[in-house]
């Protein structure tokens, strides 16, 4: 057993669809979440830039003892984790391998199609993961640097012809390539699920590496024993480094519910 | 006379062609630009964090021994300048002041749009400087949050649905109260002029900032004899807080021209 959180972060308040996964799985867990919401987004920044901040994000994470901590960021996870990780004392986890598994497991063909940011296709880690389960898999990985600025002002529903334009774009050169599984490499994406399925097709399966990351990790920590003896009534606590303003509103988005547990603004200055 | 330089900064880069007028009025004065690359967007966030960004901006550019400073983004000249300004011992200049004198002559029937992100509507700064030089003028604002990030992936031609799309649905209320004059009060906005001219009608006057704040900086100079001696040849250095890679791209576009000078990346950490 062990009663001290989990600590999750992400450059903004995506990572919160990893924390609601998390929530269902583990429900006596205590989690503390940050967003950097004062420098999102990462992913069109450069790999120093990423991992800088990534240090600094941890930094305070750590500041509450937490056991383990989940970089529920798509870009923290393939640009800078491993490079981070090395100096914890505790277990990190990012989205990436588990998503890897994932797909090579369910891929027929073995085709996979990635969508990510410029910095998490850029980095190749996906590709990598893939390949050391599946040397023969063909990744075809895709920048889609324009779904998270649609995502953030709400264009995500079918029959807007913005999302399904940018979409159709970005997805092309993936259908071209008849891959059969699809990773949504940025934890904005299960949010346009909908409309990248209608476009890939129903027999394209897409995998949420949020999701399968919090899989991972209540598994690892079941394993090891180290979950809270509790198993229901997890508390939850949210920090930021902008301005708590429409806090409530954006991460209910990515919950799926109304946010539960206390919301404050952090400075990482001197972290 | 004063030889010392100009200090010109921006959230990103986009406060590059305020740089570009500043060139071609005074081809004599050595300028040192500064973007904030590891932050951007400015307009996005809260008004103390933006605050708290413009303070460590402006001491950066101080450190150059500059005569005078241009805040060429238009959501710090909305929302963080005139609390920075007090405690500074040179002259500074946003983007508002000239433009919004600029629309009160140009206007006929005292009808004015505004369009910016999301912080510079909230602040009502072009508003408040409108009615002080026409009392009975009406300002109608539209935040456009999309369009920077559509501009900086290259949505700026004409017959792009995407960017044609999201232009008419911010412009219609522009549209529907018949506003003649438009400040584009955004440094990326005049990309898409052209875009933004069709909608509107030929009839309305687009007016962008970084241009007028650039002429009106030239004139403050002139009238108080704190030019440069040299009357060309000025020289030219770049910041920027994220890595210098792709920076000669992204910058040509706002100069619309090669970039001449040095460009370095430094970290405002200890400003």
């Amino acid at each position: 057993m062990d009663n001290r959180p989990i600590g999750v972060f992400d450059s903004g308040l995506g990572g919160l669809t990893a924390v609601k996964k998390l929530m269902e799985l583990l429900p006596g867990e205590d989690i503390v979440y940050f967003g950097d919401t004062g420098r999102v987004p990462y992913g069109s920044r450069s790999r120093e830039t990423i991992i800088k901040y990534t240090r600094q994000d941890i930094a305070f994470l750590r500041s509450f003892n937490i056991k383990a901590v989940l970089a529920a960021c798509g870009t923290v996870s393939t640009t800078s984790l491993d490079f981070v990780a090395g100096d914890l004392a505790i277990p990190s986890f990012g989205v990436v391998k588990a998503a890897a598994l994932k797909a090579s497991n369910v891929t027929k063909n073995g085709k996979i199609g990635l969508i990510g940011t410029v910095a998490s296709i850029k980095s190749h880690k996906y590709e990598d993961l893939i390949k050391a389960c599946l040397p023969n898999a063909e990744v075809v990985g895709v920048a889609c640097p324009l779904f998270v600025p649609l995502v953030e002002n709400g264009r995500i529903h079918r029959g807007d012809v913005v999302i399904e334009t940018v979409a159709n774009e970005y997805l092309a050169p993936l259908r071209e390539k008849c891959v059969d599984t699809l990773i949504l490499g940025c934890t904005h994406y299960p949010l346009i699920a909908g409309i990248i399925g209608d476009i890939m097709g129903e027999n394209v399966v897409l995998v949420d590496p949020g999701a399968e990351a919090a899989k991972f990790l209540a598994n690892e920590l079941a394993e090891t024993n180290r979950l809270n003896e509790r198993t229901s009534g997890g508390s939850y606590s949210y920090y930021v480094s902008d301005s708590t303003d429409g806090f409530s509103e954006l991460a209910s988005l990515f919950l799926e519910n109304d946010v539960m547990g206390e919301v404050k603004q952090v400075s990482l200055d001197s972290f």
